[in-house]
């Protein structure tokens, strides 16, 4: 608290250069009027003479934010700030939060096309489920570049780590049985990331229970959740879901969801993601007491084994920018699998590079290039 | 151009404090999520905790870009992100450039709206008239805090430019005639500032001559200036208008639209206030063909004189943010008046304090705290 008090926010918005008198009359009145004209008469010359090449929106309104859930915009913007700080320092993004007062979907979409001439892509945040998913198809169909972090993101870092853990503990993703807890948008991101990895047996898991086929009051979103997994057709709650489970993947954001006594349900050698943030499905104390040989991971970045998107996010969208190429499933896919290769020997306590690893940068953008 | 052009963009986005793997939890995850519960809690800590209390948006659609007129909103980036170096360098404000691409009163008005967690202020430039009015009285009744800066940062320059004109030429306010040029953002928001002032003989024009009682077809806000101002209730053109006056004000876009004939018609020692930018109304050669005892000034910060509106709206935003007050037309004279004492000796050459001068900082904010 100390932190965001002291510094007042932050981000600032800084000149590239020093004003003075000589320069005065280049930046301002008269001579950016022949770059106005400039534009005016070659719109896309804006990417050579204006900030507009390396800038992103991050867009939220504060519906599903960290730590407190639907809320008023202004209280995302802490989280939006933060965000932009590993934008710019990670990738040299600059990151403009724009935390919106609206719940409707139509007035997202148009506030972004309204926004676009100021930005190159747009990143979608931490927007309440199925409102983030109805989003991003509006922006597809208007081809505005955009990235839905806590789908896209997630599920990226989510396979990444996953592939390294099921090496780590040798189990073959074909064979294992998946209980995936939690379908917002990084359950469902997670989901459609292991449906294009042709996942065998996964079962997915809402506050209402196991998610399974002709579910009453389910939305296109659930029902395409339903179609693609679950093959037995279970019903039920966590236990059943966890049964015979090789691995747990908690994106559900309630604290202290999972018990020792649904990991003594799981198959030996469990991989446990307990991705909650702030405070994860599970401690890895009450792991040990059922399981000696596991491995686990939070999304927290002040314990080991950090699966977080802020690895990936950032130089998603710096590759997006320079290659033009919007995000799609099968990027992801070969986005995760590259972040996976950068860790050349896995165990139990490293699955993923460091946040500042600075091959990823490349890693990432060779995927929008292929 | 090669200035624009090796920047990529005047302004960026940085970070207040180096990243690094200790600050990152406090900056991002988890630590992040505590500032979001206080500000669900209260929000006005919103101010404390984040950069709102010293954001801006600066708010156009490129309809009235310097140089170009109505263009797309991508035209007038490089404008506002000169506007935005301004803010930072001369008020300490950090200043978001937002291009909107639409037209509609409504739709930027609701944008404004939308995007209010964000920003303790909006600047709205470069919107054409009379739709800039229309968004100000909207803006006015919702109580969002805005700055017209081609309206409001105009009238208060010319006015303050005007007072110290009149000093040096020994005329005073109440008895000259002024023939305004132009009654778009700029010359009504002088018009508004001279009628405050109790002006007894202003004649305003706009592109179909002057503007007097009963004209047809005209909007509410130039029925307003045919109201308050021509006494004699003229009719024609520039020559009529500008016949006898002691000041002439250009505000028309119009290069070269004033010829030496026209400045033959003026009284003696006229004063010429050609602010049209990039090209003033008339240069001062022409002037000095027919009346060698005049003062000249423009808006262009490479001549002397300048007479333009970056003198005070960096340090009038400042003053909101800091007073929490919105601007109003008691304050704009208040503020103009200011402004002009700080010349303590004005000359031909001298009539406005420089773009750097300190002093303005104070003497602008001490005016919202009487």
């Amino acid at each position: 608290m100390k932190f965001h008090k002291r510094l007042k926010g932050k981000i600032e918005i800084r000149p590239k250069f020093k004003l003075n008198h000589s320069n005065l009359k280049l930046a301002y009145t008269p001579g950016v009027a022949k770059v106005a004209q400039k534009i005016d008469e070659n719109p896309k010359s804006c990417l050579d003479y204006t900030s507009k090449a390396n800038n992103v929106a991050i867009i939220t309104n504060g519906s599903r934010t960290i730590g407190v859930g639907n809320t008023i915009a202004e209280a995302s913007l802490p989280v939006m700030e933060g965000k932009s700080v590993l934008f710019k320092c990670l990738a040299g993004i600059d990151a403009y939060p724009l935390c919106l007062s609206t719940k409707s979907v139509k007035e997202i979409v148009r506030t972004i096309e309204i926004l676009a001439p100021t930005f190159s892509a747009f990143n979608i945040e931490d927007i309440e489920s199925p409102k983030c998913f109805e989003i991003m198809e509006q922006l597809a169909r208007k081809k505005i570049m955009a990235f839905h972090d806590d789908q896209q993101g997630a599920a990226v870092v989510v396979l990444a780590g996953l592939l390294n853990a099921l090496k780590v503990m040798k189990k073959d993703l074909k064979k294992v049985k998946i209980c995936l807890a939690g379908a917002g948008a990084a359950g469902y991101g997670t989901f459609k990331i292991l449906k294009e990895m042709k996942v065998k047996n996964l079962v997915a898991l809402d506050v209402h229970g196991i998610i399974y086929r002709w579910r009453k009051q389910d939305n296109k979103y659930f029902k395409e959740i339903a179609r693609f997994s679950n093959p037995f057709n279970l019903r039920g709650g966590l236990e059943k879901a966890i049964k015979d489970a090789d691995v747990f993947i908690g994106l559900t954001g309630q604290a202290g969801l999972l018990k020792s006594s649904h990991v003594s349900l799981m198959n030996e050698r469990p991989i446990v993601f307990s991705l909650s943030n702030p405070v994860p499905e599970i401690l890895p104390n009450e792991i040990k007491k059922v399981k000696k040989d596991h491995l686990y991971a939070t999304g927290r970045s002040d314990l080991p084994n950090q699966i977080n998107n802020a690895l990936v996010f950032p130089r998603i969208l710096r590759a997006m920018l320079d290659s033009q190429k919007n995000i799609n499933i099968k990027l992801e896919v070969k986005i995760a699998k590259a972040v996976a290769g950068l860790v050349k020997k896995p165990n139990k306590k490293k699955i993923l590079p460091d946040l500042f690893d600075k091959r990823l940068d490349k890693v990432i953008l060779k995927q929008f290039q292929v």
